[in-house]
Order: C-alpha cells, then sequence, then structure tokens
C-alpha cells in the first residue's frame, strides 16, 4: 500500500479511504491511485481490514432466483450503486424456499457484512432473529412492510391486482380469468390474486378464475399452455390478466397461432411492465413494476445508513402506473397480419 | 461449533467438514447439522477459516451484466453446483469494459478467494497477469480459447453465425442482412458476424448488410427500430439474421404491425433459443446457446480442480445445434391471424 501511495503521490491514509469508499475522494485522485494499483498490481487483503474492523465491505444480496429477469433488473439497480462505494456482493439465491434463506444467510453471516438486501418480507423466524442480532443494516425490497426488521423498500402487489382488475371492467370485461405462478413462500402473485378478487368484488361482479399451473413461475410457455386451456374449457371468458407480462406474451401468441382477435375476442393484460409489452402486437396493456428503481433506492437506503445517517424504520414506497395499451383497447387495430 | 457437534450428536471436525463440502457428509447428516445450527443460531466464521487456510470458501465470477437475461442462465447453472459444495459468490459485473473487470477483479481477489470465473476470453494483461499470480482456478467461459489463462468453457460464435446464414441461403434467401449490438470488447456479435460473412462468402454471395444501432446489447425494440429501417431504407433484403432472439422477436412484431408477412415475404432468424423463440406466432429459427450448460460444466471443472483434479488446460467446447421453425420456413402458415 505504501507503494501505491508513492507512486500516486498521496499518504497511505487516502488510499486506504479511496478503497474504502472511492466517492470520498475526487474522480482524479481516484483515477491517479486505481492506475498506480494496476501499474503496481496491487491487490489490498480486505480479511486484514475485517479484522481491524469487525465489518467487512461486502453486502448479502438474497433474491429467489436470477435464471428470470424480473431480480435481475433489482440486482443490476442495487449494483449500479454500491460500485460507486466500492462495496462488493455476495449473492445469494433462495429458491423461493425459507428454509434455503435462513441457511444462506446464516453461511453469509459469516463474512461479517456490512449490510443486507432481502427479497421479500415474509421470513423465518430465525432469519428476522439473525438480522436483529447481527446490528446489521437490512433493507427488505418488493413488497411492502408495516413492520420492516429495519428499513424496507417496495410497492404494493394487491394494489397491482386490484388496479389492472378494474381496468379490464371498466373496458367492458365481466368474466375475468387470473393466470399466475404457484409459490410455496414469498407469493407476491397471490398477493396480486387478492387485489384481483377484490376489484371483481367491489363491482358486483361473480365470476373468478383462476389458473395456476406451474410450480415456481409461469413463463412465455406456461402462459400459452393456460391461454389453451382457457380457451378450451372457459370460452365465456372475455379477458385474461396474467402475473407478468412474459405468459400473457405466451398468451398472446397462442391468439394468434389460433386466430383469435386480441382484444377483439379476448382482452389481455400482463404485470411488470417488461421491454416485451411496449413492442408486441398488439401491444400489451400492463402495471409497471420499478423493479431497477427498487435495487437503487434500496441502495441509497443502504449507503445512507452505514454513513451514519438516522434511516432506521424507513420504509419507502413506489408507484406501480397503470400503462394502457392496445391489448385491452375497445377499437380494432388497422392492418391485419399475415404470416406464411 | 462444539454445541451445534453435540446437539447434532456428531464430533466437531464433522460439523467443519459439513460447513466446508456439504457433499462430503451424507443428506441425513447434513440435515441434523444444519437443524442444529438453526435451532442454536449459529453463525461460522469465514474469516478465521481464511486466516487458517489462506483461501477463503468464495468463488469470483465476473460478468458483463445481469440486467439482460443472457448471463443470468450462466450465473443460475454456476450457483446450481456451487451451492451444493458450500462454496459461496462474490459478483461483479463489468459493463463490458475491460479496465472495469481489471479494477473489479484486483479488489475481489482481496477476499482470496479459492477461484474465479470470468466472461469471455479477452482481458487487459494486468488481469491476466493477476491470475497467473495469484495461482487461483479460472475458468473463462462464453468463448473458446486455444490458449486458456487455466480452464476454458465456451461455444463457437463464428460456428454459429456461419451456420444460421448457410440455413438461410438453402431457404432461398440471397439478400441477407445482420444486425447486432456494439461493443468496445468482448465482441462476440463482432465474431458471430464474422461467421456470416464467411457463409456468405463461401456461397458466392455478394450482398452483404449490417446494422448495429445500439451501444451495447440490442433488445426487442432495438430490433423493431432496426426492421423499421430495412424495411424503409432496403427493400431488398429477403431476410434477417439478429445477435440475439430477442431483438429477432422485436423485428417480427414490427412486420406485423405494416402487415409484412414471416415467412413469405420476409425470413427472420434469431440466435441464443430463448424461451420466446419457440413460442412467436411464426416460431422463430435460431441456434441453440447453452448458457446454462456452460455455467454447470464451467462450475463442475472449478470443483474438480479445488478438489486436487488435474484438469489444468481443459477446453470444452459445447455444441450449439441450428433449430429450424416457422420463420424461415418454406411454405404458408395455417391460420391468419386478425387482431382487433
Amino acid at each position: 500500500m505504501r507503494d501505491v501511495a508513492e507512486r500516486a503521490g498521496v499518504g497511505t491514509i487516502t488510499v486506504s479511504r479511496a478503497l474504502r469508499n472511492p466517492d470520498s475522494v475526487s474522480p482524479a485522485l481516484r483515477k491517479r491511485i486505481y492506475e498506480a494499483m494496476r501499474e503496481l498490481n496491487y491487490i489490498p487483503n480486505s480479511i486484514a481490514g475485517i479484522l481491524s474492523s469487525s465489518r467487512s465491505n461486502a453486502v448479502v444480496i438474497i433474491v429467489p432466483s436470477i435464471a428470470e429477469s424480473t431480480f435481475a433488473d433489482t440486482i443490476q439497480g442495487i449494483t449500479d450503486v454500491l460500485d460507486k462505494h466500492g462495496m462488493h456482493i455476495l449473492l445469494g439465491t433462495s429458491r423461493y424456499s425459507l428454509d434455503i434463506e435462513e441457511d444462506l444467510l446464516r453461511l453469509m453471516l459469516s463474512w461479517r457484512p456490512a449490510g443486507a438486501f432481502i427479497t421479500g418480507t415474509e421470513h423465518s423466524p430465525a432469519t428476522s432473529e439473525m438480522f436483529r442480532r447481527m446490528g446489521t443494516p437490512v433493507v427488505e425490497f418488493w413488497d411492502i412492510s408495516d413492520k420492516p426488521i429495519d428499513m424496507s423498500v417496495g410497492f404494493s402487489h394487491f394494489q397491482i391486482g386490484e388496479e389492472i382488475t378494474h381496468h379490464l371492467v371498466e373496458q367492458g370485461a365481466r368474466r375475468i380469468a387470473f393466470v399466475r405462478g404457484n409459490y410455496e413462500s414469498g407469493d407476491r402473485a397471490g398477493t396480486r390474486e387478492k387485489g384481483y378478487r377484490k376489484a371483481l368484488q367491489d363491482r358486483g361482479i361473480d365470476f373468478a378464475l383462476t389458473l395456476a399451473p406451474a410450480q415456481g413461475p409461469i413463463g412465455i410457455a406456461g402462459g400459452a399452455e393456460a391461454m389453451r386451456r382457457i380457451l378450451r374449457d372457459h370460452p365465456e371468458v372475455d379477458a385474461v390478466v396474467f402475473g407478468s407480462d412474459y405468459p400473457a406474451a405466451g398468451a398472446l401468441f397462442e391468439c394468434q397461432r389460433q386466430g383469435i382477435s386480441v382484444p377483439g375476442q379476448i382482452k389481455l393484460a400482463g404485470i411488470g411492465d417488461y421491454d416485451i409489452a411496449s413492442q408486441l402486437y398488439p401491444s400489451l396493456t400492463t402495471v409497471q413494476m420499478p423493479r431497477y428503481e427498487v435495487g437503487k433506492r434500496a441502495a441509497n437506503l443502504m449507503m445512507e445508513r452505514i454513513s451514519g445517517a438516522d434511516v432506521t424504520g424507513s420504509v419507502v414506497v413506489l408507484d406501480t402506473p397503470l400503462i394502457v395499451r392496445e391489448s385491452t383497447g375497445a377499437g380494432s387495430l388497422a392492418p391485419v397480419i399475415p404470416a406464411g
């Protein structure tokens, strides 16, 4: 470290500060220090740092899965903020199981992390207890909690389900089905379904139909399969809400394959406002989930907390605007689509 | 640890072994030890373990990005293997920059990782040097290397571009365009384009046209935009290859919007065989990229190496089969798709 400091023309304390918190030095100085590190092939020793401070500069992130783009956007949001502060990421995937979440966390806490990000507000008692005992800043994200372990950044899945259903009723739909994934724990799809049922009840509509064909999340193929079942077994259905835009897209492709007009014969809606929603033909009505923003806000709260600000108990609730597009629109769309 | 051992009815050495390598004890015993840890709220101390062994049980993974599903599948493949061995993951994203990759790696090596996974075979000289000096097992993945730093698991992006172009020529296309992202480094799209140009040359076809509208990867919207430009400025084009299935899907939606028949008027092909490819109407011809398999094989190599097997210099080349579907087929598709 002394060599790096000498070559960069600064003191060792400045180098150590630049490594711990890159934003605490000017960009020009940071560049000089990093260049000196590169030239000397210097590798800092985090382990020694932890022993002297009892905390590392790693933070834990636990998500149910990374193979779907759902949580990848949130991880990217967290990463984009933490990178600027020189924090490292310990990543774990709980596979939608509270037991795995608990085991993962127990092992990951052995790194003496500076903080932890954890998906949802439903955890095993031991998980919550571990967080409390460690005194580590914790941000629960994706769901809203009245009583967060520490801090929470999320949005209302109930409201999402409610809002999209109200919209379909306003567009004239009366026999609306809901297609969702199937979860043992962290059941956000179930919360959205409750919102859907509440909206139907508020509108005095008796018809309700839920399909949950998949174990875990439902993808494009699962959406197509559910659509085939609805068209075959429930021809009275005039609109379908999907737990995510991807199964909604799969359902749209299935309608195209069978020559069923959307929104003419059946209205389709998704949830999430992923890239695909605006691009489909017809484009997809959906509700925005601020996936990246959740990660960014969660990481900002974490960094404020670590730097000593009094943000304990903070609960940030983000908006989930309804995005109305062609798939639930009343009129017919201009060009007929030929294939073949 | 003594309390855990006592409650589980085993020796402390067995507990320590179960933590270091969960697969080294029977599932029943592992369950008993984990339950004892849960009941006693025991948190192991990795830091102490590192000091005594000079290596931690963390491995580094560096990918260009996690916000696209591309690398998320590979990370999931690595995770699924490493979890069984009780290894932890330090995740970094290089944003397609070799400089960021180098800086990230330098900081992450400070954790004394047991190994590192790194995307591609193109690195800064200092990055390669760091790996050599640290003596850490390294797996380069996604590209093929004749001379890997240590081990390599990938597939041929050149062959992918070549094969899909040959297929289009065989289907009767003569004016084939190639649409791709735009990268400063780790330019796999550029390698696929070289394969495309080689195939055209081998077939004696003069016409070649490349569009690279995006900075970084090109998504669904980028594909739609490129398609609009092709239909407007290059009406002679009779087939388009996209660097990924997602832009190809965007292009298909744009054709539907404009009433252009696929594959009747224009043939479209993707690369990757993502979920969406088989579900689109018409379904999409593409080349399979074994994203998850790359991660799994890379992690298996890593664990063999860590447990002492002589696999240094291993180069695993995975197959990338051509998947022929409707979007490049000759005949017309049965049901016309009405929208509206």
